[in-house]
Parts: C-alpha cells; structure tokens; sequence
C-alpha cells in the first residue's frame, strides 16, 4: 500500500511556487520565464524519480516510466492565470509527482507504472487547454499560426520560439500505452468547504461556450452630438448585459452560470462616444440540451438589442467544450479510497470548472478528484486550501491509482477495446 | 481691411496634418514626436511673420508681435485626439498664424498687433485644458506631478522631459498685454450644416463634469462560483450605465449631454468574474444649476446601485469645468463681420464642446467662432470642412480681429480695468 510523504508533497508544492511567486500567489503565464523555468525543474524531478523526462512542442512536459506495462497518467496543468493561486493546476502537477515517487519506493507498488504529466495553457493565455488539446490530436498547426496571447497579442508562434520550442515536436496520445489519465484539482469553489467534506469525486465536467460580441454605433464627440441622435456602442452593451442578467434566471439550468469577462469601449476616451464595444462572454453547464438553448437565447438577446439601440451587432463562437462524465469504474476507485481515507467526508460533485481531464477523456479513461479551495476562493492570489487537505487528497488519489493499476493494469495491447470509448 | 490669402491658409492648414497623418486625418497626441516636430515647425512659421517665437514649459507655441500697443492673441490647440481629424485645434491655429501674417502685408492694418498661439494638450492626452489652465495660472508643479498618460499612464513629467521641455518656464498671462483672445474651431456636430449656416458666434461654452467610478465586487471563479452568491463588479457597472439610461434624461436640460467613454473590468479574463470595475462618465450643460443637478443624481444612482449590486462603489470627480458665457462686444465684432462675408448665413449659438477660450476668458476677454463640420463628425478622421467654409472662417476672424483691435487697441497699461473681469 502506497504512503505519500506529506513533508515532500507540501515542500515541492512550495517550490514550485517560487517560480513567478506574486504575494501569497503566483503569477505564472505559460511560455513566460517563470513558467518556461518551472516546466524544466518539472523535468529534471521526472527524472530523479526515474521516469524519462521530455518538455514536447507546445510545453507539455511528460514524464514516462520505462516499463512494458500500460501506465496511469497522472497531472495537472502548470502554467497560472495572471496574479493567482499558488495550487490551482500546480496542485494536480506535484501530486503526480508524488504518487510516481511513492510507488517507485514502495515495493509491493514498484511494478504499477505511474506516468507524470505537466500540461501547457489550460488557462488560455493563448488557447484554452492548448497542451491537452494538441496530445489527443484536437489541434492544427494553423490554429497555433492564428494564435495569440489574449492580453497583449503576442503571436503563440513566437511565444514558442522565445520558450526554446520552436521546432520540437508535439507528443500525441498513444492509447494502448496507458490504462488511463487522473487529475487532482482545488475545487474553486465552496460546495465541499460549505458541507464540510474532503474530498469531491468528480461526476461530470461542465462544458463551457464562450462567445466574443461587438456592437457597432458611431464614434462622436460626447460635447456636440445631441442625445437623439447617437448610436453609442457602449450603451449597447451595458443594455445586453442587463437583458442577460434578466432573461438567463428563467431559461438556465439550476448549475448554469454566466460570466461577462471583458467590456471594452473603442476608443475608450472620456469625451467621446464609443463607435465599438466588444464583451467577452461565456456560460456552462454539463448537460448539452441546457448549452444549446443558452446559446440559442444569446443569440437572440444580441439580435433584440442591436435593433433596440440601433448598432450593428456580430456574435461570434470562440469556444464550445462539450460537457465530459468521468469513467465510473474510475470514480468508484477514488470514491472506495475516499471511504477508507476520509469516512464521511467525501461526495460526488460536477465540476463547474473546466479541466484538461474534460479534453484527456477522449482518448482516455478519465476521472478527477477535488478537495477544498478555502471560501471557494479561486483564480485570485489569495487561493488557499488546508494542509491536511492538501496531503490527504494526494494520499487518496495514491491509493485509487494502485487499485486502479492493480485492476486494469496489464503489458501494452492487451486492452484496445476498453481504450476505444474516447 | 485685411484680406487673407486661402490658398496659403489651405495650404498650412495641409502642411500642418502631414505631421502624424493618418489616413484622411491625423494621430498628434501631445508631446508625441510629431507633436513637438508640428510645433517647432509652427515657431519657425511664427518668426517668418515677424512675430517673437517661443514654446514654453507645458509645450505652448507663442508668437508675440515687438510691438509696444496690447495686441489680440489668436488661437486653438496643435494636438490631436488619437486617430482623429485634421482640422479640430489646428484650424484655429493656423488662422492665427495666417491673421498675423494678412495683418503684417496689409498696410492700413500693419500697426495692429496680432499675437498667435498653440496650446499644449487641450486634447487631455495627460490634463485637458493643460496648456491654457497654465496660461492663466490654474495648474501647480503637483498637479504635473501626479499627472499621468489616460493612454499608457507615462508620467506627464517623464513626457515633458522626452519632449525636450524639462525645466523650461511656463509663461503666465499678462492680461495687460492683450486685447483678448479668439478662437476659432469646427463646430464638431451637426447643428450648423443642419441649419445649413456657415458661421457660428459662439454665446457661451458648456462646462465639463468628468467622474471615476468604481465598483469592487468579488473576484472569483467564472464556473465554480454560484450565481447566487456572486459580487460581479462588470453586473454593478451595467446596471449603472442603464440607471443613467433611464434617470437622466428626465432630469437633465434641453442641451445636456452625458456619455460613458470607457468600462473597464478586471482582470479582464473570460472565466474570472470581474472583482472591479471603472467607468468614466462625463456630462456637459451650460447652466451651472444644471450641473449640479445632474452631479447630485449620478452620486445618488452610484450609490443605488451599490446596494442593489452589493458591491463597494467610489465615485470621484476628475473634471469641473466652468461654463462660461462669451465677452458680448468681440461676440458683436464677429457677427457683424459674419453678416458682411455671409448675409443670412450666420446664427449664435452656445459649445457643447470644451475649448481653450473658455479657460483663457478667466483672465482675458474672449470669443469664439464655429464653421460646419460635415455630418457633424468630430474626434474621428473622416472629420472634414469645406473648402469655401474654411476660408471664410478666417476671413470673418481676420475682419473681426480688425474691429476688436481698431476700437479697444491701446498703448499698454491704459485697459487695466477692462482686463480686470476675469
């Protein structure tokens, strides 16, 4: 049976905090320094544990056992969203860490290979889930050629260049390689911290739909031009936002949520009228029926305010994640863990937040755990969680991978069929 | 009686919109490159007139004539709005300069001084008005100090030095020097065309309300965090801006105007939801009783909305202009002179923009002259005047300027009453 050592999961878990430490946060955007030195150090933990190390072409950085048996992929993405948490993705990445190390030292466990990984961009400073996205084989090179950084615009090509990856190849998903994929998570959220569990063992995965909507008015001096006769593109947009913040309570589902994260006049001075306004748009859910008829409703409130305030509307799409259920063979293993870890104190949850576990699913059997984000607070510098939680949610993942591996785990090829479900 | 020469005012007017030209206008912000190269270019024209070139510490171009009789200054502002339009300030800025030099060639007009003009950043690149509200003593070093870039945040004192300016004087008004002062500008809408006039006596000059307002919510998760239980600052701003919608135009006056020029959300993410949010807000009357109506009913929706939105909200006031009524002879001097060059096509009335006339009418007696801007389009580059309107605005200044100078005119220090209005 596989200990962790709580010592070193909590040390190398603030280690990896120093890269880009901001407050008690990190500030770390994929392919910035901080980011580029973290996923090195990443490799080289990979390799003292024994597992052969590799940062591929968009970040991702694997750590593979060298073994002729199927192994259970376990991590997180590494990179942080602008001046936020020091656990988010990071936690995910060391617990698989952890988990390879553990098994590697504890004989009864040194034969279940346990795979490391580390993924780039789920935040989407470039491309959401860009690193799990290229490893199932669900990204283009012109998609990468199209891309860039959505706070300063800086084309991803370059950003790869810069982090050294221009070049290196992009390591695609090879399923009969690999009995499966588990990913650790701070909840973000308050669900298991306001009833008082440990652990959440996650059902399904929302599915998140984001869209960019522009109003365009006429650009105007905001002295000389009469009220009557303006088409101001602001007034739009606040005028869309209350028609949601009135029309999404009555068709959304009980989980819904929709967020407007950016608002931004052209061009932007005080003494003159707005001639564009662009918002940034998204809602989730984790039932496809639900997503459909959101974005059927956006539509239309786009539609009815452009007549109403007179400006050219566009409403584009800029994502669609499907919602994702987890393996359930894979969920009952975490949940048995949990049982024996935390009596009591663990429930199945959906995810309200996206995760590369969502995008892992279809090439792998998938399944994620949560454990406590302290006054749900998340995607802030202040993210915090408990250090029993932190620990006892790596032990528990610990345990389901060795019944996981113990049960599913045989030599490569044996096991196409149940790797065909993605 | 002095008559201009269109082809050369054209041909200025032309020279002067090569410098940051962009597309059919132009992109001068103050202190830019091509806003100091424009006005050292305006100094060397100055001095070909005969008059004493000089650019003082805040970037003000003056020619005064070597003349021991008050002269009448003639002027606008040199720089540009971003993007925007090629005539705006520099219309009145080369009328100055054509004036003086119409007035130097025209022999029974020789002995009457003209002094021209550039103010420095009426635009609010840094502080709106900088240029005029130093001429007449209204700014202190503090205020340049704390004075920043609305664009960039570039530190108005940093900008000055890369302009070349660190340490020069700034020339303060003195009002026994002068007559007064004129301005001429497009009429940046569309009341003149509309009544299809050609020349604007401007009455009075609207006074500017200018407003930060922030709302703090919290910041979190955009798929975890309930709806319910959500702080969304973006939420508060909105249902600001429709409360505005809705409340001002039953209390506002017949003229007023209100406009929001910019929201901004932080951080701006697409899945975070907005832990603050600022918006300027500005509106303009001409009657003072009105302005602090309207100030008592933004303060009054301001706090509304916090309650209703249960996030923190600040407002504060960043711009009080004065409204400020035109000196009624030199108004007499321009319609008489309109009523000579364009019977039946000239018509008083007030700005609904802000200009430098009304800061430098706090310390010498000053009026103001419109032409039409075509379809009313203003702070954008498809600005643009006609041909013939351009010409006879600065014939009617030029035949105006003769009056004023011929009746109030005098050797220095015989006016001190006169000049002691403001």
């Amino acid at each position: 049976m596989p200990n962790i050592n709580a010592g070193r999961l909590l040390s190398d878990l603030r280690r990896l905090a120093q890269f880009g430490a901001y407050r008690t946060g990190v500030h770390r955007p994929t392919y910035s320094k901080e980011d580029m030195d973290s996923r090195r150090w990443l490799a080289q933990q990979y390799e003292a544990v024994g597992l052969q190390a590799h940062i591929d072409g968009v970040g991702n950085v694997f750590g593979t056992p060298r073994s002729d048996r199927r192994s259970l992929l376990i991590g997180s993405h590494a990179e942080s969203q602008n001046h936020a948490g020091w656990l988010d993705g990071a936690l995910g990445v060391i617990y698989g860490l952890e988990i390879a190390r553990t098994f590697a030292e504890t004989p009864d466990c040194a034969s279940l290979p346990i795979a490391s990984v580390a993924w780039a961009d789920e935040e989407g400073h470039y491309v959401s889930m860009l690193g799990s996205r290229s490893f199932v084989g669900d990204i283009d090179e012109a998609e990468i050629d199209r891309a860039g950084n959505v706070d300063d615009g800086l084309p991803l090509r370059e950003a790869l260049r810069t982090a050294g990856l221009a070049g290196v190849p992009r390591s695609l998903a090879e399923p009969e390689r690999y009995v499966g994929y588990l990913e650790a998570h701070i909840e973000q959220g308050d669900a298991l911290e306001a009833s008082r569990k440990r652990i959440g063992v996650v059902t399904s995965i929302v599915g998140t739909w984001q869209y960019s909507i522009v109003f365009h008015g006429i650009q105007n001096h905001a002295g000389t031009t009469r009220m009557a006769i303006r088409r101001d593109a602001g007034v739009a947009a606040a005028t869309l936002a209350m028609a949601i913040a009135r029309r999404f309570p009555e068709v959304a589902g009980p989980r819904s949520v929709w967020t407007i994260g950016r608002i931004t006049l052209d061009p932007g001075a005080p003494n003159i009228i707005p001639g564009k306004a662009e918002m940034l748009f998204q809602f989730r859910d984790s039932e496809m029926p639900v997503l459909e008829r959101l974005d059927a409703v956006i539509r239309e409130l786009v539609e009815e305010t452009a007549i109403k305030t007179g400006c050219r509307a566009e409403i584009e799409q800029t994502e669609t994640g499907k919602p994702w259920h987890m393996d359930p063979a894979f969920q009952d293993a975490i949940e048995n863990a949990a049982a024996r870890r935390a009596p009591g104190a663990y429930v199945r949850m959906p995810s309200g937040a996206s995760h590369d576990a969502q995008v892992v699913a279809r090439k792998l059997r998938a399944a994620m755990l949560f454990i406590p984000s302290i006054g749900g607070v998340s995607h802030h510098w202040t993210e915090n969680t408990d250090e029993a939680d932190l620990v006892l949610g790596c032990q528990v993942l610990a345990d389901a991978a060795e019944t996981i591996l113990r049960r599913e785990g045989q030599p490569m090829g044996e096991e196409a069929l149940l790797n065909d479900h993605g």
